[in-house]
């Protein structure tokens, strides 16, 4: 197996021409050009303009609108309008399921799901790593095989069981319906269910920005428990050994933006290590692209009114966390 | 427990003022300014020049060092000029101990350890975190009280075992010493090492640049096995349950860069999860600040040479991954 990986993904991001779309002051997500022109025809929807600190550009949803509801209504107003349009591919794959945009845990409006790559607003998933330690093949790995039916990946090999995050529902809440839903692991497996990280990747396609994150889990299974579908998303499962099961994610027949959670389960369990594989610490952050740092909007602004406060003599506590304060005290220490 | 973390360790790293510090072609490190009006005293051993392509500042070990052994001699003697001279805080801990500078496993030269800050040469050490599943208290984790007489971070609290990639060891084998010399764990338990991952992080003090990362290792230790160290290097042991575990982290009696190890772990397993901390996935991220993309002064010639030959109508293969390509294909497939 051979890995050298350039960073590609991470520093294509950069160069890409996109404006922070913001709500209700916080940044919720990532606009192109290309899908701005079609967005300034609503001004009594979107404002476009500058930050007076920073002078970064950014595309603002009318900050008039009152709460959830309105935001939501307006917003979908202009979708459906461009649906009609025809002139964004993204929205030919209407769902008509919707997608909870949030700023710092906040529900601030929801959002046509087959929209959010032009708002490049950050998708959540939960994945389950279901595994079997078994007693002559060693680990092995349950894959499914999506069902020929599906909108996206249709027939492609899969993780065993993964979601998307939707409204209402809490994220190990999400994990436990969908374990149910695709591969009816009953309650007194999944209460086994362990918590195990996430990993964040970004790509970019004709239908948009794909930043996602993947909240994981990993679930060890029973040698004799066998997943059955129960919603007919899934057409078949298959329990590889971890050899067979690398081999198979780095084939077309699976799912492109599912690898990188197979990886990261390899990864923790020990069968892709330092010593094996070429750009082990480049795999690893790759697996943890920071997203984070590229929705820092609000940050910029509360940077600016800090520096603002304090020309003015003003002092005031910002929230910090616990490692951030453990390493600057370790700075002070170190100097 | 409140965390919030704005990023800022990742952000202050692209505000700082460094140039990429290049030997035999490739980026090594990074050196800031004020590093950089020392060593150009010594024009003779660093040429600072621009990328005919892009640009971009660097600063060049004299190219004309025949090997590993000369542009190690000619490097060790400006730093011990510059110790003499005592301008450079991070000098007066010369430790007569040698780290190895190397380009995609090639080894380049070697460098006095205390000296590497001054370069912003990427660190590599091995974590091991020994555990157990205690029958009443659960998950339970091995720390050490490191000795007061240690140059760095005496008396602090630290995970079991830890130790720098040092001249011609492996990971693997690093960890295996290590576990030995600090806490005498046996082979027979050593050889349920599963190899973890790594956690990538960054700091900058008055000492220099750190860019750390840590492979990480996982040990299951049976109930009944107490650690006991070898090398005088460790005063004490102590094993606590994973929520005192996490109180410890952060405080300052800890060490502040052994602490995303704790983290990386107590995420892995499920003791710090997406539903019950904030920003948990900002945290994620944090742990593996993508220090790759700071050393891409090499990528960037190879990509002007390209687009060079590109120009000429020659066309030549590039090393790509498999993960890459699989990404790649996957956008060709989404759109």
């Amino acid at each position: 197996m051979q890995y050298s990986i350039p960073g590609l993904l991470f520093r294509g991001f950069h160069k890409c021409d996109t404006r922070p779309f913001v709500v209700e002051g916080q940044q919720v997500g990532l606009i192109k050009s290309d899908v701005l022109k079609h967005l300034i025809k609503y001004p009594e929807v979107f404002c476009t303009r500058d930050c007076e600190q920073t002078k970064q550009g950014f595309v603002e949803l009318n900050p008039a609108f009152r709460d959830y509801n309105e935001r939501t209504e307006q917003l979908e107003k202009v979708l459906r309008n461009l649906r009609s349009e025809g002139l964004l591919p993204a929205l030919k794959g209407w769902r008509d399921e919707y997608f909870e945009v949030k700023s710092e845990h906040r529900a601030l409006l929801k959002m046509e799901r087959a929209a959010t790559p032009l708002f490049g607003v950050r998708k959540y998933g939960v994945d389950i790593n279901g595994y079997v330690r078994h007693p002559t093949l060693g680990l092995c790995i349950w894959l499914q095989q999506r069902s020929n039916t599906k909108e996206t990946w249709p027939g492609k090999w899969d993780n065993m069981v993964g979601g998307g995050l939707s409204v209402g529902l809490g994220i190990k809440e999400t994990a436990i319906k969908e374990a149910a839903e695709e591969a009816s692991i009953p309650f007194h497996l999944v209460k086994s269910l362990v918590s195990a990280g996430c990993v964040s990747f970004y790509f970019e396609s004709r239908q948009g920005l794909f930043p996602n994150t993947e909240y994981v889990f990993d679930l060890e299974l029973p040698v004799d428990f066998v997943p059955q579908n129960a919603d007919g998303e899934v057409q078949a499962f298959e329990l590889l050994p971890a050899k067979e099961c690398m081999d198979r994610v780095f084939t077309s027949d699976f799912k492109t933006t599912s690898a990188p959670v197979v990886i990261d389960f390899l990864i923790r369990h020990g069968h892709i290590t330092a010593d094996d594989v070429v750009d082990f610490t480049q795999i690893v952050e790759l697996l943890h692209v920071p997203l984070q740092s590229f929705y820092t909007y609000k940050a910029h602004l509360g940077q600016s009114q800090r520096q603002h406060q304090n020309l003015q003599g003003e002092t005031k506590n910002y929230r910090c966390s616990s490692l951030q304060k453990s390493m600057e005290n370790g700075h002070k220490r170190a100097t």
